[in-house]
């Protein structure tokens, strides 16, 4: 009889029950965190005199067996042992006796710790995503600074709109992560207190010191009332709700990498390392990588809707409900990791077609606007006219079959007799690029302060 | 260098591409469609002459071996191979010589032979889960009817509005659960069109006989357009919200047996086959199973948004993003079937606390309603003022501590004297009950009406 | 004192609570239901003679009167009124007086009478939808017949594929909108059962004839149980399903849209009067209605999880929660029908470029599979290596500036000897779409059969 | 023709695009922010000199003039203005003339004016709802320091667990409160930076002062890159999860009130002004208020996931999509804002049933493991002999018909000999509890530090 039937049990539980309720498959990945958690609680018991030293050091030596036993693969993993936690105090059994074993357990349950394991899972995942994060920005600040005088069409309704830098519409990703890292940062220190010491949900009589044995796992403090140490998952939802986020740039990222590396736009050329063929139709070249990274999105939202649906209207304290609560999040980070890792190299090995992006820059008369505003400025004609003007002079652009930017000053001034020959150098693509000198525009100068302004986030951040 | 990667590529994918890309952790689930598909497909092939005979018979007799060692665990897997379509393959190169292998995919491409596995496994959950529906009602109708005079309290806003009998109650269960087949059946039959042939998405030059092979495998026609063929996932979202539905209504049963197994209600008691102890309160029985099954509603509702997002906004006709259609599925049916085979044993050995829910009956005047309609059709008084005598009935109830179904007609006749001494015939909660003889009512009569329905039901429909 | 509020009430309900609980400002979209469900009830009570002739009439014409004064605006909502029921009831006893109004009430409850309307509404709504999508099929299918030989690059990975003709292409969509017909006409007769009759949840003492008033209504019959009668909303999960499967459907004709319509692509021009501009850039015409309808689709994923959250975990009969069903609906269902409004005339009104589809058929090799397949059928050579050639040929079209479609026999000989004159018939962009013949497939003949499928199968359903 | 439509258009927008396109109806909520922003972005060009101070004065006069009107329901709204923007500012052009009401678009687009002024929303709306969540733990706070000797069930799985004080139990509720204070908080920090002067997407040539007009707005700072400025949503996704979050736990609080006010539990009775009665049975009053509450969860999540499903895979920088940004958040928002407003009511009116609190925890031996505990440490026996003999002492007490924690010492000697008299003291249910003294326990000791933590940390916070 598993020792968690007391005698109010008169039949085994069914097998059907142990399968539906095993948790043994997904939580094993908690097994450094279990024993982790279990090494601090044993070391504050004895600190506290709550065990003997014999009995800590027992403990102690029989948890780092097992730890080594797990990590060389010699750990006999049986689904019988229904979760990871079961499994080891079984083995420290073996180790340590039954009895040592036990008094691991004194002021502690399995909901506590359950919660403090599951919690150092997320806060260690928090750190390792924010770090792959800012490699990837990074790469990102890499491949920008080569880039701050290479043009392309930039869109609004993917319509061309106005020119801009291709170091410029990289940084609005980079600004993007940033924010998903701060965002990662907040999360980690808002949850940073351990659930450990809240015992069932309603603390313990034994003379136990949480502030102890929270620091030894790095936690700032012990989370102050036990029945919320026990039933918080708002950490969970937290990641779920990061990591979402941070898909849903990346996923951006990715539709504009597909649609760059259509022969339409042929913007870039991914690298060959991170593309792949068709068995059937020799000439393809598929961007596998984005469009796979713009489909996991789907994944990680739906994780976060189940841990939301999971959650609402649970009664306190604890509920089997909340066993629920790892597999999403064990996915969605693993999915985050992975794609952070992909995006890095695939952004790292593409080529940028510069000329492409330049040419198509030809088309749409992305320096409309600039004409219009020389009209108005230049030669004092109100705005709604310089509009009006503007519009003549694109549809005779279009009559001639050329940019409004390739038209000589001698056939504007057939539209307009107050035009200059210095208009040329207002209507220009890259005249009209650097003339976006505000704060956060596309001008180099601008674009400038803002790769620095990265640059210098980076070296301040913990990496 | 991989199969599908012709000669534009000039590197190897790199390690990190294949481990994002490989699908085969999940999708060597399909083995058994894979191969399935294939030798219809081969067979067709060989029927239309596009195959010579010895060819068909070395290809199936290849896939056969291979479908042999798969199931007898001696394929060897490998993440190399990317997908199980990939590994089948080779594996069939190796046993049937690599040219002949080959020929397998004349006029057959990765999306449409992708779409028909996938589609294979969906249609046959539908059929698998319909039939464990089936039997789950079986199960209610078994208990329904030893409790057709059992009496508890009808709830609204879990406050006690009227009188019902147990059968009643699980009768509304099992007219949801009809309708969960009903929803699977449907899906099953709209979406019985084959994908294959689709080729890669425009069809293909070779004269195949599609009608030949969609009924080998069990479709009734091959889907019209090649297009639509490679690029819908209609069926799995319809079965991953039919799974959506059915959990929803599981988890509300869940919701019920949570309270009914509280020592505040005492309606139920648990077996100890699918119970749960605590390892340190003793005293304590616990439903974990309809716990984790209102919990696990969460995954299956994740599971659908994660489709919809991939779906959304996709360009035809294939895209890499698709990829994400089958783990979410997988996961779906898989948590669907353990959910109705555990249900079904909960709800088998389960104790009904016939006594207790009687007592229950006791407590918030359920029959109120049945005295005001007493007043009316007996007595001759307007509704609303029978509403009001009620009303004073009930706070006297509350005065002498009893029910109202326990007043004596002596008591009432004191409040109203036009009360007679068959009140009470009205006012018990045998009577409340049974008064509710409309279709679809509560009282024993039209309690059985609604047994035979179900009986009859299942007898009609395929097992 | 409200009508509901008995004895038991010692003091009023607050304010804030009225206009916590009112559902008045959402459901008085549903008098016409309600008045429709009511006269049906009160037919049926006549009829059974549980209300005399006299009273009949009045309820009657009472009903109709309000009907007339909602329609022509003369009716005063009031938000104490709380719910649209309470609100005709009231004006009821205005015109009718409050006993004979308080009759409409026999054998009826606010559960059923709320569950009635909501489905009538829902079931109505189903068979508009259809309609509006069947109108746009036909649409699609008028633009089709124009365009059997107008050549695309047929994608994957939207990377150019294989040549097809656009009316194939559009196929795609009108067996995805068939297909979204065929769901809700299998909703609308799953779920065309009437609660009427249902009561609170036990169904009634009174005499009365459930199958009666369902038909009055439309319905086939009445639901079997009472309980499952009020607490049901299957058919509202149902028509959020089906209508976001719909946007996605919408959602990725809409991305192709926008895609084609941009400069790079160039594919289509949307007219006019379904394009915008913008204030400041005078040159750009902007898809904004295909961007709207992409961006809908979220609000209608969300209407799902709304309704699937809310019913999770719910015990039985009725809770208060349930009232959150309808918003959600009434938003999903008003969204698809201006979406299918508004897609149907942007697709009736845009300008198909053609030539530039033709130009880009140019790019990408389109035709690189039927040279390997020449190869293969008229030459002799085994798939593996005519792969081999095809991609040597490939790589010396790129080396000559031309597509693989645009090489000489000559050129090709070079390569590969044993290719005759009669290859430049096979590798031609139309000869490539046309070899497809397949069932299903891309060329003319396989295409015009699906066209001439869809014309019969819009004959055979009801409009 | 309208503004936005220049030359290139040949023909007027159809109704049905305007219909489809119009904002108007739900931006107009934005009326303030949009002229707060209007005024800052005039003062800002006056101090640089852009515009001339007549103009600056005679902008800021009109749009205050403007305010004004729509305050006192002066101004008229039309359909065809499309969007709050448009709408004030043709009235503008009205009050001022329609040239220097043109000047107030000078170096800002719609882009960055919209991204603006819905930023300056849920800026806003993150500061009401934290005032209002902080509104409601005062509350919670009063009620908890009344019950901190208020002895109830503590449970887990619905089942009777270990006795706690009923504000030790409400406590665990500010504090899920309290962390979403500081989640708001974080959000508003992170997020406090201002699009304005984004313009288009590329920034202006126009010498603005970012820095100013971010300053008068409130916010820390302009953003740093102007294709961010307009394309970020991050602060929207974020308070429609800071809001989902606040809901599941209100909907966890409401679960609770849902079972506490049942007959069954009876823990407390909700008030006359936040109950409600049934028209049909008068003994009924029902926590509707909960109930809304709870099933309000489902329309929050709804939201998120509506605009996560928007923003996935859009391509930089506007796309219409966005438009769908707004009604979810207004929405969420409105529904907080209510349902902390309601919920603060209904738990300061409620009555807590001490009795009945009381009596609850003299059933299911909730202070077994007390007694297990006494015999480790007071009579020398291990544990898993301590729990056995606990368990013969918890089937003895329920053949007595008694709680564990009413058997006398004698009783229990019976069963163990070395237990004394002093076993009385521990086994007591406020024993029990007050046992409990870890940090973060039950006991009253523990629970008033809480109270203490509480209270302090709401005069810290800025209210």
């Amino acid at each position: 009889m598993a020792k968690s039937r007391s005698g109010v049990f008169k039949k085994e539980a069914s097998e059907l029950l142990n399968r539906f309720n095993a948790s043994l498959p997904f939580d094993k990945k908690l097994y450094h965190e279990d024993i982790k958690g279990s090494i601090a609680h044993a070391k504050m018991l004895g600190k506290q005199g709550i065990l003997t030293i014999k009995e800590t050091d027992a403990i102690i030596d029989g948890l780092k067996k097992i730890l080594f036993e797990i990590e060389s693969g010699k750990f006999g993993f049986a689904i019988e042992d229904e979760d990871i936690h079961m499994a080891i105090e079984k083995r420290l059994g073996e180790i340590a006796g039954e009895e040592i074993s036990g008094r691991l357990h004194t002021a502690r349950s399995r909901n506590d710790q359950v919660a403090t394991d599951f919690k150092l899972y997320v806060q260690n995942s928090l750190l390792e995503l924010a770090q792959l994060t800012k490699e990837f920005i990074k790469t990102l600040l890499g491949v920008a600074k080569n880039h701050t005088k290479t043009l392309l069409p930039g869109m609004t309704h993917l319509q061309h709109a106005q020119p801009v830098n291709f170091a410029f519409h990289l940084l609005a990703y980079m600004y993007m992560f940033k924010r998903d890292i701060e965002r990662m940062q907040s999360s980690y220190e808002r949850n940073n207190y351990s659930p450990l010491g809240s015992a069932a949900f309603a603390g313990t009589p034994y003379p136990i010191d949480r502030q102890r044995s929270a620091e030894k796992l790095g936690f700032t403090a012990p989370m102050s009332n036990a029945m919320d140490g026990v039933s918080d998952r708002d950490f969970a939802l937290e990641i779920l709700f990061n990591i979402s986020v941070l898909m849903t740039h990346i996923s951006r990222l990715a539709e504009e990498l597909v649609l760059w590396s259509s022969i339409e736009f042929g913007f870039i050329t991914l690298s060959d390392e991170y593309s792949t063929g068709s068995s059937i139709m020799p000439q393809k070249k598929n961007p596998d990588v984005p469009e796979l990274l713009r489909g996991k999105t789907g994944r990680v939202y739906g994780n976060l809707v189940g841990l939301l649906t999971v959650l609402k209207g649970l009664p306190l304290a604890y509920n089997k409900d909340m066993q629920e609560d790892k597999e999403g999040v064990f996915d969605s980070v693993e999915t985050a990791q992975i794609s952070l890792r992909i995006i890095n190299e695939t952004i790292k090995t593409m080529h940028v077609n510069r000329e492409n992006m330049q040419k198509a820059c030809k088309k749409g008369h992305l320096s409309a606007t600039d004409l219009a505003d020389y009209l108005v400025t230049h030669c004092g004609i109100p705005f709604r006219e310089a509009h009006f003007i503007t519009g003549k002079a694109v549809a005779k652009a279009d009559e001639l079959g050329v940019d409004i930017s390739q038209m000589s000053y001698l056939e504007l001034q057939k539209i307009e007799s107050k035009i200059g020959k210095d208009v040329e150098k207002y209507i220009s693509l890259e005249a009209s690029m650097n003339a976006r000198t505000s704060k956060g525009g596309t001008a180099e100068s601008a674009t400038a302060e803002q790769l620095i302004e990265i640059a210098e986030w980076l070296k301040k951040i913990k990496s």
